[in-house]
């Protein structure tokens, strides 16, 4: 490990504290005490700085607020971690929430109506109309993750009993929502390829109609799902929904801030996205995006008036519970936007990539992909039994071997101790990183005697 | 203002572009090219901090992703905005979102059974256990906002057509977590000086009981209210609400992370905190805190089954729809978290601080206060028609005139314009700043006129 990192985070700690020694201090300036505090954080900031420049180790290992190790996997390792990579932020979005952390940073400007969404400065209410258009959808609202998108959607169309349709590799947020909104899911099952089709779809909804007598009220559909990352029909799922006018929710958790999606086109009535899943920022934020047919619903303002004081607050949208995401989470959003809208025009290298990988991978005698192959995504499940896990039965260590040879390798982010069936990640990684990667795999069977193709 | 700042900002930012190399990089090293782009980095960042020492201004006025401006508000200004002073984030916060901002950042040791509370390293499950034992309840989640744990019990608690008692000063997420439950709010009427009563809150019971034949369902009630940040008879609306056999929602937005909160001792069922608005956090961030009693409904873990694949995610909490705060958020609350416990310890000299400003202003000739006073919050309404907007009737920059007066003296938060009703808050202001704001409120007044007492 480079052992310039450590040092790294120490300068931007010390870095902090400078800017503390500003935040106690009078406008008008420091006053000599502070300018002597000053003075010395400063040499304290130019002796880490001369530390990363002679390569020497950090004198001290850093923990914040004394107890909390400060996290450099992103630095130390190459992380296939199946859903950290493409919520790992930009240096932009690190930049923001550095300017933009404190509690309600967002409200500086914030004037009539009162509605995060309406702010100008910063541009908040202008990203909420980009990212619209991005999903290509008519309305956008920030989302605390989304799952809060997807409980929105479900607290405003499902009532008790009613049936949501979804897929039998649903995400579990999505049966929560449902759940929680008095809802019942009805899982439309996979075909022998673990891809859910249009076709089953129609077949699922008939037979919810058969059984309940009534029509399901909302498809929550995956177009990559959370356990092979498999591309299922959705636009087809689409049309059989909206053949039996149902509405369609398209969960883009996996999709929207990674690879182009097109809400119109694939006939989505809603577009949930997640923010620390695919859109490279702070945990929790997505999106939920509409056609303007669900305004009046989904969006819909308060009605409730107060008995006594007959206070309304109109503006405030009931299922956001007015204003939603009020901080650094907005801002990390915002200032990843650009970098994550060009890089949906750059999927098919992630491709390659990933194909690369997995290829590399098949190449280890009895290693197998559980996930459609070739691989549409960045995000594969592996089954490495018959590779891996063939050692892990007599080494002392068991599957934790396998951990080890990676971590020595720099590498991390596999499920710790599994050599059976895993996922991997492979989003964001370069050339270099790929093929790094795919050669580790390729010396850790080698050095355990699993053969491997040329 | 400091010409200092921008570069302690530039050089914040300098060194994330140094991290992002890292980032990039095999696990190897950086390579000759790399280690070219570090030395430029580098180079640049020492310059940065040569401009620190010599007091040079920043060469270049730097965006956040070419178009945020960087906020500088609390290092250029005394900020006394109503709602920003106690979200405001300590050191050990912002070196946690440095850290730790990458979307699922806390997911790194997740291991069975795959629940947020239940990570101990970083220490989240002992987070946990100590949040509820600051604000003396049996169990805590932290949420994404005080308005999500509103919303959580809520739907818990409230069906269509249910009464809920709330304060005739409720905070408008009150209403809307209501309204989206099904429910009606019923709010209690204040008595001559703005204070929600015991009694008064008996009355509205029996009202409520009267016109509706069934008892409230819910009493959701502030401690301090958003409006005067008056205190209310919080412990009396306790008993009363128990009385009738109804529990009590404790909001305690303008109270947990600034003042000692002991749920059991006033009889809350449920405590809710705000991250971003009282415990220095970013946002959207807060707690749900309840007693044993409340654990099986409002923290209920999923029923629901797939029809056709019988999965179940046992674990996850349905209202907390699994996973809450998976980042930077919970983090930044963590981080802040030894401080915001000791300084609610230190409230007292809030007050003191707090009284302090609050007299000074009522030595400006015409001056009210509408809140409470002597003040038991740091939070305050102000009246100052019959002062300072005197001279905005006249000013050519009408009540502007207040806030450039305010600014040239490096304080801001003031609601732009406002010169007759409005709110402040000195949370967090050392002896000399608070002394700073008074003596500048002070010289305004006397610039223009207006008598002050000696």
């Amino acid at each position: 490990m480079d052992n310039r990192i450590d040092n790294v985070f120490r300068a931007l700690f010390t870095l902090e504290d400078l800017r503390e020694i500003h935040r106690n201090a009078l406008p008008t300036g420091l006053d000599a005490e502070e300018e002597e505090q000053y003075r010395q954080v400063l040499a304290r900031l130019e002796g880490i700085i001369t530390d990363i420049e002679q390569g020497r180790a950090a004198k001290e290992i850093t923990k914040i607020a004394g107890t909390i190790d400060v996290r450099t996997r992103e630095e130390n390792f190459i992380n296939i971690q199946p859903i950290q990579a493409a919520g790992r932020l930009t240096p932009e979005a690190r930049k923001a929430v550095i300017a933009y952390g404190d509690g309600y940073s967002t409200c500086d400007a914030c004037r009539k109506p009162f509605r995060l969404d309406k702010i100008s400065r910063p541009g908040i209410s202008e990203f909420h109309a980009d990212l619209a258009k991005f999903v290509n959808m008519d309305q956008a609202r920030v989302v605390p993750g989304a799952r809060r998108g997807f409980q929105a959607v479900a607290s405003t169309l499902v009532a008790k009993g009613d049936s949501v349709i979804v897929s039998a590799l649903a995400h579990y947020t999505e049966f929560l929502s449902v759940e929680n909104a008095g809802g019942v899911v009805k899982e439309v099952p996979l075909d022998n390829s673990n891809i859910v089709t249009a076709d089953a779809t129609a077949q699922k909804i008939e037979e919810v109609i058969r059984e309940t007598g009534r029509s399901p009220v909302l498809v929550m559909m995956d177009h990559f799902d959370y356990q092979f990352a498999n591309e299922h029909d959705i636009s087809g799922i689409g049309k059989v929904a909206h053949q039996y006018d149902i509405p369609l929710l398209y969960n883009g958790a996996y999709t929207v801030g990674v690879m182009p999606v097109d809400g119109k086109k694939i006939g989505a009535d809603f577009v949930v996205g997640s923010g620390h899943k695919s859109m490279a920022s702070v945990a929790p934020s997505g999106v939920l995006a509409m056609t303007d047919e669900w305004v009046p619903s989904a969006l819909r303002t308060t009605g409730m008036v107060g008995d006594v004081t007959k206070r309304k607050f109109g503006i405030k949208e009931v299922e956001m519970l007015g204003c939603t995401l009020m901080g650094g989470t907005l801002l990390s959003m915002m200032a990843s936007f650009p970098t994550v809208k060009a890089r949906t025009l750059r999927w098919d290298d992630e491709l390659k990539r990933s194909n690369y990988f997995v290829d590399r991978l098949l190449k280890i005698s009895g290693s197998k992909v559980l996930s459609e192959y070739p691989r549409k995504h960045t995000l594969t499940k592996v089954d490495t039994t018959m590779s891996f896990d063939t050692v892990a039965k007599t080494h002392k260590r068991r599957g934790f071997y396998f951990s080890d040879e990676l971590s020595s390798r720099g590498i991390t982010g596999e499920f710790a101790g599994a050599t059976r069936t895993w996922k991997l990640n492979t989003y964001g990684l370069n050339g270099r990183q790929i093929r790094y990667l795919a050669d580790a795999f390729t010396e850790i069977a080698q050095k355990y005697e699993i053969p491997v193709q040329k």
